[in-house]
């Protein structure tokens, strides 16, 4: 085994991005990590929510997960948090490619305890949906007891930003084909209560905030959530 | 070393689909994949774009990418296909989740030839945007030399689908906080023509389809294709 992967960019090196506050950005608005790692020497990835915190990037799960309990054994393992902006149209398939943030983090993962667990719960219940940690109740110990909570420092990263126009060619550019970039937007669509929820109670905030339509009427949902 | 690692979920395990229809529903939505593999004996993790072709799924970059290479050596990978679809606003942090879709699939990456290679091309191009490929010309001998074909067999995978309701227990049901599902719909933002685009060329029906809206006319953009 030789030293760790090495976080130099190699291929479109122009694309590298060392700006630590351009992997922040894209670490608080990403909701979900692809966490590598290996389970007996075969390589695992496992997706996640994820959430930073300070100069660390957070993940849980539930202490029933045998693959959250293999990440905590302290083993080296790999977070990959990437964003699709856009898809870039080039008047070739060798050019067409994607408007994307892609950031890597090698490292291990530590299990957290005590307030350190709980405050980084926290932040990713308020990542995933800003204002919804001050709405709910706080976590009752047996619960802090069934989750898994691991941090990786963010240490050894690399970052990756693709956000220009297609490159083609003189003999493209003069042709008929179009180019160009769509962007792609993700939105909130119209919140859906719960069939159990008791009548009365109002959408909250932290959701009207990122979902500012009126909410499904509970009789007009098909019996799935979906 | 032991054998490769179980697909049968041990987490949740309520959320297991054995559809394979249901696998493909995924595939063939998803643009993006997370390939994990080992370097040198380190866990790393590559986001790249992805196809479905019949029973293998495609991935491809240059040959100059030194990971791409890597991947294409044999050795074992383990390819994870996520779509997130909601926010699951439960009535406590421990009961809140997310709506996703989560297919992991491991085997080797061979890399593709000839025909073959050319086809997986095309099924790529036209997966990222439905009716491209129709619109562009063929691809050039060292355009094809230069890209890095992969395909690995859909024989070992899992896939869990979490599209339900929060699951708070009688207590919190009883309380006052709200509890449903917020989805998270990805749509086509405007297109942005590119700055060399000759004038008098339309958009073409691929675009038109996946972004309904008119084109960002070419002189209000800012610099940056972003």
């Amino acid at each position: 085994m030789t030293a760790t992967p090495s976080v130099r960019v190699t291929r479109l090196r122009e694309l590298q991005v060392e700006d630590r506050a351009a992997l922040d950005r894209l670490l608080d608005c990403a909701r979900v990590a692809h966490v590598g790692f290996q389970v007996d020497g075969h390589p695992v990835v496992l997706p996640t929510a994820v959430a930073r915190m300070g100069d660390a990037v957070v993940v849980h799960g539930s202490t029933g997960s045998r693959w959250m309990r293999s990440m905590a054994a302290g083993g080296e393992a790999c977070i990959a948090v990437t964003a699709l902006d856009g898809l870039m149209v080039a008047r070739s398939a060798f050019e067409s490619s994607l408007h994307y943030r892609s950031a890597v983090l090698f490292g291990r993962l530590t299990a957290l305890e005590g307030s350190a667990k709980e405050d980084a719960l926290g932040a990713v219940v308020e990542h995933l949906l800003p204002g919804r940690a001050a709405e709910l109740r706080p976590s009752k110990p047996w619960e802090l007891q069934r989750t898994l909570v691991l941090a990786m420092p963010i240490e050894r990263w690399s970052l990756k930003v693709s956000d220009g126009w297609p490159e083609d060619g003189e003999e493209d550019v003069a042709g008929d084909a179009w180019a160009g970039v769509v962007p792609l937007v993700e939105r909130g669509g119209p919140p859906r209560p719960a069939p159990d929820l008791r009548p009365g109670i109002p959408v909250p905030l932290s959701v009207r905030r990122i979902a500012p339509g009126d909410p499904v009427s509970p009789g007009t949902q098909s019996s799935g959530a979906g």
